[in-house]
């Protein structure tokens, strides 16, 4: 949290159950993964390394807190999460960090976090099994929850996620994907877990279900807002700022947001140019990013993409708008506008 | 069945009752795979043909039939088995196919039962995420079954089916790799998966514990001698019968048990040259079967693993033997003996 937030004073007590919240997840996720076959427990130790913002986490706790009548007023700093709670957070890190060692496969990355990749260390193979390893885990330790639901919801985002991340391959050098199709992708591909981390926080806590809905939904807007951030990194942003390899998107033919918005919008001759050019770095591994970006500035396609984002994440923000005012109300806020500001 | 049973004609009752619940199983596991998004729907009918010999839905229903008190005596080609039954089995199935689909990546395979594999129709990339959708499918089905400790065994059996073959690719190129690694290894990347297939039929027909934990072993037993079966055809077998590519295992730098049995039997100049050859297969990728077979017969060594497979299919017999007399026990008696001697 204190690393991607500047937390306002008043807050701090809420930062501090966050926090405790978040060794829970740490010891619950090692716990899980733990293994006695020592080739095993040295991968698994390699990718705990991986995480880094803990968002999904921080989500299911602050969600759980936001609807939880004992956490509404004052000091928050002793109160304390359920074990579901824990559990539920540590499933979705888990399953989010099965989907990084398999992009870092797909993307043949070599850093991931400033921390070698799986793939670049053992090979593709022990990076896929691997990634089916903490897929199963984080089943596993779903299963352990009382109530069943988590592991149907679970299961079926794992489903979704890679329902949109087949659809995106399927669109490889597809360079006239429209957006809603590029929507459909990062909705199911990002939002589908980080909507379902929200929407089990305020579940566990014993909310009605509209207002479960809403959380779910304030998941969606931020997911989808995240997603366009992300390949706006890829794009604009500092490789060792952002902590993973740039200039992916392009290099594997995946069509982002600005990139879309440049090619409906470009003169032809325009758009004739960056066709090739997208064709030459998918064909060729060399993107040309600073040119590139510099064709999607002339069609202001950059800050279109950050426009929707913003759009976006004042949507998410007016999700929340009726539940009542708490500390957590105000720190899903503050994650929220973090999301579209952050440049890693 | 028909494909790998010679079945007497006072069996065939069984095998029409088996019959029908395989397309029951069928139905289940394609309307769990069906997609509303076209690459996604295509690729999953698929691999629905790799389905071959659905030896762990067979299981189930066998080992299903072989406690239930209804199916003892007499004709059962009418009886049929419950909806859990059908639901463990696709369940199990499509785990299976989850780690086909896998294997072919990570054996850079082209062909699979005579189809052609998702990675070279598709890419590596396709075949990790359709992989990643078949397991989480597998999950989702699971947690619609009202026994919640089904989803929990099935995700850890996804653990340590994994953590097998992560075992496994540690040992790559290691060619002091021992026989208890070795079945070690086995034992959880194949035979866990068979064992819980066997475990959950019986379990659904409301058997006791100790009915239960028996035809576990039977499948513990079986998976192991089925791995070892498996692991000779890719040394001796022909491509076309087989179905898929032969002598991968070592162009992986995989140990088999005929090759452990040759390097500890082996004169010093013998083993010298055998280790050379496998060093030579494994970097260039070209395998000199027929020489490397020659060797191990020079050691007895493929006999010898055939003899450990036999034994291990004697003991799976034994572990019937407390259970009372039927058709479907006869049955359970046949499919092991025909583990040993499949050609495919």
């Amino acid at each position: 949290m204190a690393s991607i937030l500047d937390i306002p004073p008043d807050l701090e007590h809420v930062q501090s159950c966050i926090f405790r919240f978040l060794t829970r997840v740490q010891d619950r996720l090692e716990s899980q993964l733990a293994s006695d076959l020592p080739p095993v427990q040295q991968l698994t130790r390699h990718v705990e390394r991986y995480r880094g913002k803990m968002i999904r986490p921080t989500l299911v706790a602050l969600c759980g807190l936001a609807v939880e009548p004992k956490a509404r007023g004052g000091d928050i700093s002793t109160f304390e999460l359920s074990d579901a709670h824990v559990t539920i957070a540590a499933v979705c890190e888990m399953v989010h960090l099965a989907t990084l060692v398999h992009d870092d496969v797909l993307d043949e990355a070599d850093a991931r976090r400033r921390t070698r990749t799986v793939n670049s260390l053992h090979g593709n193979e022990t990076a896929v099994i691997l990634g089916d390893y903490l897929f199963s885990a984080a089943f596993a330790l779903c299963a352990t929850l009382e109530r069943q639901e988590a592991s149907l919801a679970i299961a079926q985002v794992g489903m979704t996620l890679c329902a949109g991340e087949l659809v995106q391959l399927h669109h490889r050098d597809d360079f006239s994907l429209d957006e809603a199709t590029y929507f459909e992708i990062i909705d199911k591909k990002t939002a589908s877990l980080i909507s379902t981390a929200c929407r089990f926080g305020a579940k566990f806590s014993n909310t009605d279900n509209a207002t479960v809905a809403r959380l779910q939904t304030f998941g969606t807007k931020l997911g989808i807002a995240f997603q366009i951030q992300d390949d706006l990194l890829d794009l604009t942003g500092d490789e060792l700022t952002v902590g993973k390899s740039v200039g992916k998107d392009v290099e594997k033919g995946k069509m982002t947001l600005p990139l879309i918005h440049h090619l409906v919008t470009s003169t032809p001759a325009q758009r004739g140019a960056t066709l090739a050019m997208l064709a030459d770095s998918s064909r060729s591994g060399v993107v040309r990013a600073r040119e590139l970006v510099s064709s999607l500035n002339s069609t202001h396609s950059v800050a279109h993409a950050q426009q929707v984002a913003e759009r976006l994440v004042a949507e998410a923000r007016s999700a929340l708008g009726q539940l009542p005012d708490s500390p957590a109300k105000a720190m899903l806020s503050l994650m929220a506008d973090s999301v579209v500001s952050r440049s890693f």
